[in-house]
Formats: C-alpha cells, sequence, structure tokens
C-alpha cells in the first residue's frame, strides 16, 4: 500500500499518528498519511511567520512563475492524480478529470492575478487642508492564513485557498479533510518543486481538536473555512482578533420559468442535481416549477435520472455512485423516510446500501422538512410547482435561512431583473442550475450560508490590507 | 431689444459684426449679439495659452467650488433662461426646462468627476528588470479645448464641452451655433462670476470662416465637435496635430418586438418620434416593427400623432412647434415628396407652412430613399414591418451608414442579447426609444456617426493625457 | 436646562432613564437626554427590519438628495451645533468648527458616492464551459447596521457610520458615547427632515448593558465599532453572525529624519501632539528624530507647546484645555509618574487640576512604559532620537502591538519608499503628523489598531454584498 | 540565399516585386522577400473584413489559447530569431535576445489582457427620468487595424500593433519596415499555427506608395503608427474617418540631480546613451547634469564609452555596432559636423566608417542645433549642466517640441514630484534612463511625439468602441 508524507515547513515528514485513508467505493484501505500534531502544527506556524517578511517581498515574476509552474504540472499530471482523487473520494471519474482542470485554471488565474494586485491613487484636495495632496493606496500581505478545506472538492476547494494566498503573497497552513488528504498532499510535491519560500506552504492534515490551534493562534491573520455552517460558525467565535471568511452550504434552489421547452433543460438539471451524489455546496436540491410545466418536467426528471450510469467511480462512464460515507448515507436516509411520514411523495430513488444511496426525487415536500430546508449534502431533490408568478417563486427561494446560489431558468427580461434584485442569495445563475460555478468569479453566500467571497480575484483581496500613502 | 455681449478671455465685449437672432416661432428679432472676427478669436487663444499651467494646477476643490455655483445657478434661473432658449430655438418651453436642468445636471456631475479623475498603479515587476518597479500613472489636462456646438439643443451640448473641460483643467474657447448662441452667453454670466482663471472659459459666436482657425490653430490640443456629419468629417482632415472628437447625427431606429403590449409604449414613441420636430441627433426614425403589431402600432401613432398639442412653443402646454428656419423646413418637405414618388406611402402629416413642417409618418420606405437613409432632422418617421425574428430587425437597424444609438421594447432575453451584440451603434436602449440620454453615460456613435464619446466621464477622459512615473 | 430627545425609529422619544449631559469645562449640568432601554432598542430592530427592503430599493437620487440636504443643513447651522459640540466634549471651539465641517463633507462625499456605487463585469469564457458567459456583478445593501461611536469626535465618528449607511441602502442604529450624545441628537433632527424611511436612522443613547444586544441580535448584519482596543476586540468575540468592522486606537509614532529643517515642521508637531488634549485614536504620540536634530526638535517643542493657548474651550483662540472627565486625567497622571519613575526625563508638563491635564513632553522612555506602549488618549507625548538610519526608525515605529497611523517628515525617496513598504500601519503620512485624516481616504488599522477600513468609499463597500448575476 | 514568403489573408505567397534584405553589418544580401501589390493589399483587406464578425466572436480561451501559443513558441524558438533579427537589423545579438523575449512577453500580457476586456455598471437613476435604470457598457472591438511599424524594433513594435489586435478581436494587417522584415514574417509562421481565423493577421512589407491603401481605405478603422513623426503627421491628415494612433520619436532627456553618486549610475547611462547606436525611439539624447557633478559625469561618460565593446552583431559580446544604412550614419556626421561648427564641443566619437558611426559625445550644444532640438536615431548624445534648480532643469528637459519620456536620478522628494507633475512628457523614469519601457505600461509622447498610448492594456482599449445598454 502507498504512503503519502504530509508537507510541514517544506519538508515532507511523518508523525506517530497514522492515518488510513480508503478507497470510497471498495471501502478497503488505500494509502496511509499522517496527522499533524501540535508540535507538528507549531513548527508549521513558525516557519511560516519567520518568512512572512520574505513572502510579501516576492516580486510578481516570482509569484506568477511558481503558481503557472503549477498550473502546468497539474495539466501535465491530470490522469495520476485524476485517480487518486476519484478513489479517495469516490467521485466518478470525469468529475475528477475536470476538477484537476479547475485545480489548474484556479492556479492559472492566480498567476495572472498576482501581477495584477489592486492600487489606487485619491486625490485629497477636496478641503483646503488637502491642498497639493494625493493618497497612494497600495494593498499589502495581511499575514498568515490558516485554511480548512472539505472533502468534496479536495483539490480545488484548497486551491481556492492557497493559490490566492501565494498570489496575495501570504504563507498558508491548510488542514485538509481527513477523509480526503491525498490530492493536496499530491499538490504538496509540486508545489515543493517550485523556488517559492519553504515554509510558505505547509499541508497538514489533523484532528479537528489539534486544528483549532489555526483558530486560535494569534500569529495567524485570516481563517478560511470551507465546510458546514454549524462548525462554521462556530469558529468564528473562537477566531481572536483574526479576519474571518466562511464558505458554507446552502440547498439551492432553481426556477423552471414558464418561458422554457422542459427537455431541453432536463440534462443540466439532472446533472446539477445527482453529480457526485449531491456532496456539493450548490447542489441544486430545490426545484420549483411554473405549474404549467410541473408535471412534464417532474416525469422528464425521473425519466432521466433512472438513466444515470451507476458504477465504479473509477470507470470511465460512471456518472454516480457511492457517498463519501456509510454516515451521510444513513443519514440521508434518515431525513427521506421522515420527509415521506412527514407527507413527501417519493418519486424515485429512496433506497440505501452501505455508503450508496439512489439518485432521489421527492416532491410536495414544505420548508418544515428537513429534505428542504436543511443542506441535504447527498443525492435527494425536492421538484415543486409554483403558480406562475414570479414573485412566488422568488418567495419560495428565498424561504430558507440560507442563500448561496441559485439558477432560474427563463428568456423574460422582467422575470430575470425581478429574480437577480430579490433573490437573497450570493449569485443567481441563468439558464443553468445553480450548481456552476467559475473559479474567478465572486463566490460566496449570504444568511447562514457564509461570510465573504471567494473567486480568485476576490480572495486575494481579503488577503491583503489597504496600506495609504498620504503625499 | 436686448442685447448679449460676447464672451472673450474673461471679458464681455462687442465687435463690428452684429448678429441678430430670431424669435424662431415669431420670425421677428428677438437679440443682438455679435461674431468674433480672427483677431478676438486670436486673443481668445493667447490668453487660454498663457493660463493653460495655471488651469492645470487647479485643485479639486477650486474645480468643484466653480462647476456646483454654476450648476445651481441653472437651476435658480430656470425660468428666465428656459425662456431665452425656447425663444432662440423654438423648442417648446417643457423641452427648453428640461434641457436646463439637464445642463444644470452636467455641470454637477463634473463637478463630482472633477474630484474623481483616474489614476493607476502598476506592478512592473513581471520581469527581471522590474524587480521593485512599480508604474503610477496620474492624467493631466491635454491643453487648450476648442467646442463647436449645434443649435438643437444650444446650452446643453455646448455644456458637455464646457464642464468637462474645467473639470479636467483645460481651458475652451466655444464657438455655439449662430442661430442659438444666447443661452450659452447668458451661461457665459454665471461663469463669470466663479473663481476660475479669466480666460479659462471663452464663448464666441462667430462665422464658419473665422471658426476654422479653431481647427487649424497647433495651439490648441483638442477639438471637439457635435454638428453634423458632412462637416464634422471634413473638419477632421484639417485638424493637424490635435485630438478630434466627433459628434454627428444618424438615423437612429427602433425594434419593437412581439413581446410587447403596443398601447403601453405609443406615448414613448410618438415622443421620441416628434418632440423638437425631430431636431435631435438620436431622434427615432426608423420603427421596424414586428409584422403581428404593424398594423395596431401604425394606426395607435398616427392617431396620437394627431393629438399633439400644436402652438407658440413659448405656451405652456406646446408639444410640438415650427423648425429652426425655413431652409430646413423645405428640406425636409422635399425629401418626404421625393419618397412618395419613389414609392413611399404617406400616413399622416406631409405639409409645410413657413418654417413649420407636420409631424408625418410614411410607411413602404426604403433604404434607397433619403427619408430613411440619411438624417432628415425633421419631424419625419418611417414605420416598417418585419418578418418577427430578431436577426432581420437588427439587420434593418444595421442597414445604414450611421450607427449612434437604437432603441428596443422587448421583454425577450435572447432578443435583448442579440441585439445588444450585433447592433452596430453606440448605444442599446431597452424599452425606450433610443431618443433618450443620460449625462453621465458614455454617448457617441461608430460609422459615419462619430468618433470617440461623451457623457461627463467619457469626455474628461479624452481631455486628460497619460503620464506614468517609473519607480 | 435644555433637553434633547432620543430618536428612535422616526419619532423623537423620551424614556424614564434621564441621561445627564455636563459642560466639560465648567462641569456643570448642560442638558436632559434619556438612555433607550431594552424595549425601545427592539422597537429600532423592528423598524429597521421592516424597511430593510424599502431601504435597499432607494434610488440614488433619493439617497443622494438626503445627504446633500443633511450636509448643508450642518454647514448652515454650523455656528450653533459647534458650540453644542464645544461644551458637551471641552474641545476647542476652533476644532469644533471644523469638525461640522467634516461632518457636512463625510456626508457630501457619502451623497456622491451613493450614486457610483461599484459594479463589474466580468467575462467567463476562459474555459470552454463558460463560452458566451459574463458575469454581472452588483453590489447590494447588507441589511441592518449597528453602529457604536466614541467622545472624541462625537458627530465626524457617528456620521462616518450613518453616512455610508444611507448612501449604502441600509437602516442604521448609532449608540452615541454617553458623554457627547447631543451633537448626533442634533444631526437626528436634521435626518427627520429628509424623505428617507422612518427608522433608516434611529440615534440611542444607552448603557453598554443595553448596547449589548446590537451586538448579539441576528437581524443586525454588521456591527461597526469606534472605540478601545479592549471593548472592540471583546464585542468580535459575541458578535455572532455579523460582519465586524473595528476602528480602535493606537499610539502612533512619527519621524523626523535628517533632512528636515526642524523650525518648519514645529507648528504640525505640536497640533498632532496636543490638540484635544491627545484625546484622538491619530494622536502623535511618540516622536522618533534623526540624533542631529534631537536636541533641537526637543527644545522647541517645550518652547512652543509652552506658548499653547489654554482656555474655556468656547473662546475663540482656546488651543489647549480640559480633558474629556477627571477619571481620564488621574489615569493619565498617574501613567506619567509611573514613566518617570521608571527612567523617562519630564521635559514640561505633568501636573494635574482636576479634568486639566497639562500638555506634557517626556524623554528616556521605553517601549516598557504604558505611556510610550498604552495608547495614552491625552496630552502626553514621547521624544526619542534614533541612529540616523530609516530602518531604526521605522524599527520603532512598529515596535508596538498597535499599527493605525504614523507620519514621517523626510525629503528622501528612498527613506519614504522604505517607511511605506515597512510600516506596520494603515496609513503613512509624508510631512505630516500620523494626526492628518481625510474623510475620502481609507483609514484604519491593523495589528491591535482595528479590523477593516472607514472612508466613505471603504464604509459603504463594507455594508455591501456581492451578488453576481451569470449570463 | 533564405527565402521569405509574405502572409496574405492566411496564405504565404510570393509576388512579382522581390525584396532583398542584406546582412546590415556586413553589407551584403542575406534574404529575398516580397513586396505586397495594391492587388494583395487589397485581398488582405477583403479578408479581414469578411471575417471581422468572426474575429469579434472569439472567446477569451480562443483568443487566450493562441496568444500563449505564440509566447512560447518565440521563446521556444529565441536563439534562431534572435539570430535573423540581428542580422537584419545589426543589433547586438544580446539586444536581439532581449527583443525576442520581450515580444514573448507582449503576446504573453495580450493574452492575459484578452480575459480582462473592460466592462462597466452605471447606475442612471441620477434624475427622475431614469427611475430603476441601468447602463451596461460592455467593449467591441473597433474593426480592422492597419499597423505600420519601423525597422529599429522590427520584432516587438509589431507585436505591440498585432497581439493587442488579436486581444481585442480586430483583425490587422502589418507593414512591417521594409530594411528589417524577416522577423515578423518568422512571427507569421507562428501565427499560422494557430487556430486564429485565416486572415486575421496579415504581414505584407509593401513600398509606402501601395501602404497609403492602408491610410485610405475606410474598410479600415484605425491605423496604428510607429516610425518618425514626419511621417507620422502627414498620415493623420490623409486617414479618412479613421482613428489614429502615432507613436512617433523625441530626443529625450535625463535629469542627473545632486543627491546622486555619478559613478553608480554610469553604466546605466552608457546603456541609455549608445544602445543599438542610439536608433531607439526613448534614446537618451540630452544629459541635464547638476552643476557640481557635470565634470566628473562627463569624464566617467567619456571613460565608459571608450570601454564599449564594438564587433560584429552576431558575436555574443557585442555592445556596440553599425547603425542601419550609410544614409543615416550620413546624415548623423553631418548634424554632428553642423553643430561643431556652431559651437558644440566635441568629447568623444564624431567619426563615420561606411554605415557606422562612433559613440559620440557632445557639449556646448543649445536647442539650436539639429543634435539637440531634433531626434538624432543615432549614436550621439549632449551633455550640459544646470545650476542645480529643479525648475531650470524640468525646463531644459521642456525647451523641445518633442515630449515623449525623460528620466531623473534624484533621491529628493520635491525634486521628483516637480518633475513629474511638470515634464512635459507620456513617462518620467525615476533612477534610470528614459530608454526603459516595460510593455505593459502606458508608452506615447505627448506635443509632437505622438497621439495616444501604446502598452497592451492602453492599445487594446483603442481598439476597442463601448457600447452601452441602458437597462
Amino acid at each position: 500500500m502507498n504512503e503519502h508524507k504530509i508537507y510541514c515547513a517544506g519538508k515532507f515528514i511523518t508523525t506517530s499518528n497514522k492515518l488510513k485513508v480508503t478507497n470510497k467505493y471498495t471501502g478497503k484501505a488505500y494509502s496511509t498519511t499522517y496527522q499533524a500534531d501540535e508540535k507538528t502544527l507549531n513548527k508549521a506556524i513558525d516557519a511560516a511567520f519567520k518568512i512572512k517578511n520574505k513572502c510579501k517581498r516576492l516580486s510578481s515574476l516570482e509569484k506568477y512563475t511558481a503558481l503557472k509552474f503549477i498550473s502546468d504540472q497539474l495539466i501535465k499530471n491530470k490522469k495520476q492524480l485524476a485517480e487518486i482523487l476519484c478513489i479517495e473520494s469516490g467521485k466518478p471519474i470525469i468529475y475528477a478529470n475536470a476538477e484537476i482542470e479547475r485545480a489548474a485554471q484556479t492556479f492559472l488565474i492566480a498567476a495572472e492575478e498576482s501581477k495584477r494586485l489592486p492600487g489606487e491613487i485619491l486625490s485629497l484636495d477636496w478641503t483646503p487642508n488637502g491642498k497639493s495632496k494625493n493618497g497612494i493606496v497600495r494593498y499589502f500581505p495581511i499575514g498568515i492564513i490558516a485554511g480548512i478545506s472539505p472533502f468534496n472538492f479536495p483539490l480545488n476547494l484548497a486551491v481556492h485557498k492557497i493559490a490566492p494566498a501565494i498570489a496575495a503573497g501570504c504563507p498558508i497552513i491548510l488542514k485538509p479533510a481527513s477523509t480526503t488528504p491525498l490530492s493536496t498532499l499530491e499538490l504538496a510535491k509540486i508545489i515543493d518543486r517550485t523556488e517559492l519560500p519553504k515554509g510558505m506552504v505547509s499541508i497538514l492534515p489533523m484532528t479537528r481538536t489539534t486544528g483549532h490551534l489555526l483558530v486560535t493562534d494569534n500569529r495567524i491573520n485570516l481563517l478560511s473555512f470551507t465546510g458546514s455552517p454549524k462548525i462554521g460558525w462556530a469558529l468564528k467565535k473562537q477566531s481572536g482578533k483574526k479576519k474571518v471568511v466562511l464558505e458554507l452550504g446552502g440547498n439551492a434552489g432553481v426556477i423552471i420559468s414558464g418561458t422554457v421547452t422542459v427537455k431541453e433543460i432536463i440534462e443540466k438539471c439532472v446533472a446539477g442535481a445527482f453529480s457526485y451524489s449531491g456532496q456539493i455546496c450548490i447542489h441544486a436540491q430545490r426545484f420549483f416549477v411554473h405549474e404549467k410545466n410541473y408535471k412534464e418536467f417532474l416525469s422528464l426528471m425521473k425519466k432521466e435520472t433512472g438513466n444515470l450510469k451507476k458504477a465504479n467511480p473509477l470507470s470511465a462512464n460512471a456518472q454516480f455512485s457511492c457517498m463519501i460515507d456509510e454516515d451521510n448515507a444513513l443519514r440521508v436516509e434518515q431525513w427521506v423516510n421522515e420527509a415521506i411520514k412527514q407527507g413527501a411523495q417519493l418519486i424515485c430513488g429512496g433506497k440505501r446500501k452501505g455508503s450508496f444511496y439512489e439518485a432521489t426525487i421527492l416532491t410536495n415536500t414544505s420548508p418544515k422538512m428537513k429534505v428542504n430546508a436543511e443542506e441535504i449534502f447527498g443525492p435527494v431533490i425536492c421538484i415543486e410547482s409554483y403558480n406562475g408568478k414570479i414573485e412566488e417563486a422568488v418567495k419560495k427561494i428565498n424561504d430558507t435561512k440560507f442563500g448561496l446560489q441559485c439558477g432560474i431558468f427563463t428568456d423574460s427580461i422582467s422575470e430575470l431583473d425581478y429574480a437577480f434584485i430579490n433573490c437573497e442569495v450570493g449569485g443567481v445563475i441563468h439558464n443553468e442550475v445553480p450548481t456552476l460555478r467559475f473559479d474567478q468569479m465572486p463566490y460566496g453566500g449570504i444568511k447562514e450560508s457564509g461570510l465573504g467571497r471567494e473567486g480568485v480575484k476576490y480572495a486575494i483581496m481579503d488577503m491583503l490590507e489597504a496600506k495609504v500613502l498620504v503625499k
């Protein structure tokens, strides 16, 4: 069985706490890696603190060169990396390939943005005492970043913290999810080949208990967390004087208006509903369909969901597979059964076998049921109709504590304008499911879905501090 | 009879060339003013040249204070100014009032923008030889501006040159139209009360022959012309080393798609067609109506056109009145008659009495007829149908040598997106006639409709030169 | 004695908890106002919540009109307002006048910025799946703001929260300092005369206990606090899911390099040291002087400090007066005495009488003494020499837990460049004391001096949420 | 002997007009290429016109991919390309290598900028009639570009037109200098291997007579010319309705203030004075030295100029070599001799042998002498002293009809600030000769040195037209 050392302050090391990583589809052990203990973590923070100023002085050329190299290597090693990612996460290989490509793209964008950090010139002679004065605003690295990333996009969501940190000139210590640390440790090997200062990036799997130091240590200036709302908001409370960015989840909604031809959008809707078994922060969980399209939509969704290729995620044509672990599958099963008891109607799916849960469609759900109100993070969707008025559709989109993204299929300008202004979310996706994200766009939620925005340029901005020269 | 002195290098003067300005509605003499001779013009240029550097050093506060004062005074004197403007131009008083308000708004925007001149900071360390270097880009006044403005918005189109020039820190010499110089000379009185350096603004009516010096004198750095395409393009050829901005005319088109309720848009369409007798650069001249709406649209337009209140422009409820002079009315009459001979069908109007030409609707016109192909600058429109496909409607919009603005009434996202990308114009106005302009937006045409953009911030940009400090 | 009602949800009300406001110079009662109880505060939050969406839909015109009106009224009533501000704060009338002017300027800037809220267009076709897609990013109000402001600039520091909130379209509840609530309550009267939705602004003096609801209530989306570091950082911990902006204090330093003529800068240095008895967040507390200038600087500072006009703050020529209360004067006395015991040398001052503490100069201090290490918030400065090397001067500037602003007097490009890059602060002020602030510039500290930036445009940005339309 | 076909509308072709290109050092024939006749040129314009809309619709991805490929290929083939460039231009191989690298950098920047074309969102609700309206400004390709480039940077100055044109989505027809067309024809081979539409780029050597069609043809929308002032300004007159960008020459000045150590800057000054025999638009032609440094500077410059390695440009250590042709060397000889007759003093150089002219230093020159007043475009510099006052130094910098760039060596903030504000140039280069240019910075002159700015982002901006959607 292979082994993955962890990456601390520029060195690949082992610790006494072994961590077995399984093949999520077979359940068998796949690789051994290690968990950082507090001493190891401290060493990483020490190193970061020591080279903080060196990182601050990196030129655009140095940062660009490193980031571009990493991007290129990800593409070069795509096949091998995608396989590891597929095995550790249980994600179909087509999606694993796409994730490697996105991670490469995220590094490419960061490479380019590292040459374009913001800066402003302000005239200050608006009042008599400012005569002849100007303000020159430049942005400097905020300091050390702590990144915590989840299992569902084990590589690209870690990269959305690492790449901006390098572009901004900030050291970063990243804690990957314990279930899926391998792809980021592979990334560490690539990063180690660049000429970035050793210790600028550390990648350390660890227990939540050990990781707590990332939240509380005052030498760290920014905590960037992607994960569940419950944990995210708890961390904010304990974060001391540091800045906090939270990228949490939601129960994204989609509006299917009366202006669309249903069969033309089904493929997108099925993908938004069930890719990677719905374990996606912007998984399309709630569908609101114009009443005149409701029946056709429900029937076509059922049909196409039935056609999804279920297989070992490593097989080239797999479209649907297991969940990350049995615990989560059990939770989903329980929520669905509870909803059915509360009056929801099961259209298809609803069965579980180990960590595999079927692609499941429900209707007649309400915001009182967990399947509708909470983040399901599993292959379950609710399809409901609305009375054809955009105001009602938007009201349903907003009838939740979350607010990440939503989708709307429509050709009506007035409907889209209304939805854009009134949907309480971070992003409105037109003629697409809410599951769509581009790595350069601002991404993040409002309400309980998060605080702050990622997307390379926006993440970099949060990792910088304005300093004004009045002159 | 009253008299208006002209404004040369900070002084109100007279010359030996008297210029009578008539009441355009009654045809009677209204005021006497003067034409600058070459010596006078030279004096204005000399003065501008001498204080160029003083103008460059004006603080934001000094420019803001002056521009804001002028804006406030325009509102304070609105009633009196609107009356003068109404009389000298023959424009209904409701429109004259609106023009004073817009001129005040243009000065207000310039006041605010004078505090927000652009500036940039660029990192230059993208290559080894740029190590530690940055570029600081600031924008400095380009030098002396020559402005030439037309009769149709005698005040606001002059203000679109004067206000940005002051905001940019450039001296300006403005030549108003000889038929309508009075409102800008009233403006001169307000400008004279500010603490701007004397000579920063000169306002000089003059013959086209005298004005030629504005085009050829090498001390002038930018020529900003608003007027007819023919003259504009000829000036560009003779402009020597100076920069040239041309705001010319067009034969703006409107698309009425199948998604709209005709009666809801008629009021806007009649206004776009006939306000100020169509003597507007973005007069809605060509209407292309979805074939299913064509008949209803034609009939309602005819009806509402018939309801326009014709009266002395000074009367509070006048909606329609005379043209600027009989020559122009004769030209319009000739074009319409020619079109009818070539097969166009007259729906209403078509008669002339002196400088008064009726609000006229034609159909069955083609791009071979002057009424369709040339800028009519009179109260005449062509209403044609199209086969319902947005591609055909846009093709018709583009089937002309001009390209200023167009309007499109639609609720379809795909129609609007197609129109925005493919209409060859400077502006696409949604659910409005193309006649709509906001003073802060970029405004200007492509093809034979002009070169460059106005709109306060954009006009200022053209009046500045980038200077980079590499450091 | 006069009375000031408090402003809750659009109404001027009284409560059962009277609050006496004294004349800080005479110590006598000056006016009676009221403290909001929890029920009153709740009413204000309820009202804000109800009209949140109405505020979001305010047009630029509506916001501009209200903000401009308030700015104009502040200037119009300057004399009367300055007197109230002078009396409640003990601030010399020349500074009180300046503060009214600055508050008017802050509202003016907000008026202008309300028309210029940010927005972006991003191409999203960088990868194959983005073909033809664009991102349109617009910024919407974040929701309800809670503002907490301090006694030292009772009006303008409150205005730095209220004006941006209105510009952003956010309701705001402001808690002024209990010692100095009158000038903001006067402002409330002006705000009440605008056509802003009633309840958009509430101004409520209250105890810290009652005010805690502002920190914990989940309907509030942003807490903006200006005050002491200790309280600020404690609030962050309790702030739940809301965003937090902290504008805290510091012990700002100044570098006097070897390239300057000492006598030319003394006037600025005395003002930075002692205006409003040093009760300013960016009070110039630590002076680091090139060794060749040290003696001259010390001696001239002593001399000019002796010349400060001490008087009743209401008298036109008062330059120096009492502190906010005796408790603070006692604290300052204690710190100075302690420093002297620890080896500091007293150059002048050092005596207290009631709430009056003399302008005091110390030398031979060290970062181990409170007068040097902590925020003194009183009329005390430390003057020390450095060896002439900019690296050492900057090291001294940075040898503290704070990082708000610093000043540097120099004509050397290399010194200024080094200082700008290496000083750990939010602002470097060239050829001025750090006490200089312009209301349009980004303002705020790093390290323990704060989180986030104010300055109208920057404060507005924090009160907005990005929403992207992918299309 | 080798042959270079020319690149017309996507095909490599020959014509009946052969053009011999010589090795500029040996004077022997090196390669044969062809001149386009009017028919060929017309074919290129026709093709560009036909695919104009296809080019407009290219995605960021398509443009980025092509531009990045070209950049990579230039680096890959650097050795071979540099040799050709060295031979055709007589430029020392170290500079030829640097030019290939810069051309690759220029394409890289364009690749990145093609994904970042500008766009703006404006609120339009500043007046009552704009209620709820916004302006969305996007920038579209202006149409067909005609580029004319000079011999001195035969590759990179052509690339500064080609790369932005591709990034903007505009077809371009480039006319390289007839003496040095080979490196751009090599570039054509690389461009031809991309998937850009055939005909988007044509590279056609031609006579000035044939080339005139590029200036007059109305299908071309922008003429971008880099070359001599005389020709540039003449073209503007004949350019019809098209936009014109002129990058012309100058007689760049440098200020050596009293704050610098002379020997530390000599190396940079010699390079700025004599690299590529001064045949550079921003060649450092006029040196103004603080009187206290004048003698030392003169003597050190003479010494180091004597140490320049003269050799066949192909040899690795060549620093100085021949001029482009004997005609130019003769002209330079004549100007120098004339200056000496007029009173200038020859410090070193002054001799000619064929196309080789010695590195020449003059002093006691005046703005009345051609060597000082005109663009020498040869290895000749004037070194003069000034009285130590920055005002006088800047006056000397400005005492010319040109205004491209200037350099200033100083450590004084007040000197640099004064110079930046008052030097009448497009760029002020601090602690460097004016010969420094970075490919991402705005570059271009004022006065007779040009119209408009290049530098990738700025050149792209000129190749785009704003279109506003009012909605």
